[in-house]
């Protein structure tokens, strides 16, 4: 666990409310709150293409409420963010490619609902903080190394544009409103509790499952893509900071690691852990069209603002992510 | 009338549908047509709220088909681009103040319905090309003026957000599936037909309002903040453009004027035309918020790639539209 120890005494007794709180991210930072003493409220739809699952939250069963409600539904949304002191939003329809098959879909939940919970906080509920879980997927192909929050935004699919239009209401409730928002743009996540069932999340839960069911890995192009890949544990310190520290509202941060690692290493890595194979195969059209190329963060403002910074290495990650899922499955 | 005659000719006997086209801009767009041989289709809600007006199409009223719908209705959208060569997406909530009243209507309407838009044209007519009307509101505060199509997009209220999402939507329907998208950034517009009923629809309707009752005009400020003032037949023309050019598609450009004109001259034009007096207001702290201070647009990106610049400054353009309403009203 990285320290943010004694800030963390900030959610002993809190109400803090946790949209998608059965999907990855939620489910493990539901878990780090109970710890921390918090009072927790999960809302979730449970659709399953997005990642619920009840298995995530099954060691804090007892010890959180849960509300299964889609927070496309504004009167319900209404209610349940009244008396909250810490609104984490992280529902979220997070498939780049479902979002061009199905743009309606990915617009209501990713554009209007978030705009809904704005409204929902504005008219009942303005003191409360809220940080939002943007994405890096906003910016586009990088125009330069490592991106930083002023790099053009230039998403090249309609996720990236949803979440930048959401990530824009949550900035402009805090200008106009003052409204305690936060926004950080989160890079590749992996780690316990992720969805590894969904091809259409991203390679990396596609690598793990496929190195945990002893199959040959299928690297899109030449695996020389560099990521920045951020431990769960990490994101989830990230968030709890953005969730407590005063002088961050109105504002957006990068997530990042200090050292980005290609696909080909991310295999690599997964193969000393798991004994697998892999191969290149061309890159799918579909996949092609809306890829950016290497990514990888400049989160120095965060790091500066808070102390943050990634305390898992990737070697690290995947070591604690596939033993979880191995014992998991035993 | 500018001079797009060599161009106009590909209007002649093509089926062009126009969103809002019992508007301000729609209305002035669909008698060009009319006139250029053109077979016009509106499309319009006739909600009284934004500036839909039988009276605006009384030249062609037997000239054009007019079918009563809302964008938001899907359905009958996804039947009614089939057939359209070229279709100008004008309908939009256009108030600044009422986007932050009530957010998700501006949203359905500027965000939503436009992402619907191109998913009709994506799966019914794929070849249409489309023409969208985008504003210089996607810029927010000037960093730099005159602002160029590079200067960052910060909006500063929802409806600057929600338009930004669109224009990025066609854009991106154009880079991924082919369709042939064309957005201008408008700016000012004014002129025959425009609503003058609406205070929230920025202070040019409402000084010629004012100027046009003998009341006096109240100006915010000090009246010093300059502005580019597009006649709607120079808009008209600029529509008229990027409906027609190939070489244009995908890609976004500004309209605006060469001689950028304070609030101040803009009321002492009106006062030489028609008398009327003007006295200096405090800035009401609703609308102080989202001001945007000085705005001028480069439009030599525009200029260049068609020919295109305004034909009419502010005094021959307000003496057309003061004259016009006159007649009107007569």
């Amino acid at each position: 666990m990285t320290g943010a120890s004694a800030l963390d005494a900030r959610y002993a007794g809190r109400r803090v409310l946790i949209t998608g709180g059965i999907g990855f991210i939620g489910s493990n930072l539901a878990i780090r709150l109970v710890q921390l003493g918090a009072k927790v409220l999960l809302v979730d739809s449970m659709l399953p293409a997005y990642g619920a699952d009840l298995a995530n939250i099954e060691p804090v069963r007892d010890k959180v409420r849960v509300n299964y409600s889609d927070i496309r539904d504004a009167h319900s949304l209404a209610y349940l963010v009244q008396q909250e002191d810490v609104i984490f939003s992280l529902a979220g329809q997070v498939s780049h490619q479902e979002s061009m098959q199905d743009p309606m879909t990915d617009l209501e939940i990713n554009c209007a609902a978030q705009l809904s919970l704005l409204e929902c906080c504005r008219q009942h509920n303005p003191a409360a903080r809220i940080v939002f879980a943007s994405t890096r997927q906003i910016y586009g192909r990088p125009k330069t190394l490592p991106v930083a929050e002023d790099h053009p935004l230039e998403p090249v699919d309609v996720n990236g544009i949803n979440n930048l239009a959401a990530e824009m209401y949550y900035t402009l409730y805090h200008q106009v409103h003052g409204i305690p928002t936060v926004s950080l743009r989160l890079t590749n996540t992996y780690g316990p509790r992720m969805d590894l069932r969904s091809p259409a999340k991203g390679f990396a839960g596609v690598f793990i499952r496929q190195a945990l069911a002893g199959e040959t890995i299928r690297v899109f192009g030449d695996g020389d893509q560099r990521r920045d890949f951020n431990h769960v544990e990490d994101v989830v310190d990230a968030l709890l900071r953005a969730g407590q520290q005063d002088d961050l509202v109105g504002r957006v941060y990068n997530l990042g690691h200090p050292e980005p690692r290609s696909l080909n290493e991310f295999v690599a890595c997964l193969s000393a852990l798991t004994g697998c194979r892999h191969e290149f195969v061309p890159f799918p059209p579909d996949a092609k069209r809306i890829d950016i190329g290497d990514y990888y963060g400049d989160f120095s403002r965060f790091a500066k603002a808070t102390g943050w910074s990634p305390a898992m290495d990737l070697e690290t990650g995947l070591a604690d992510t596939v033993e979880w899922f191995r014992n998991r499955d035993r």
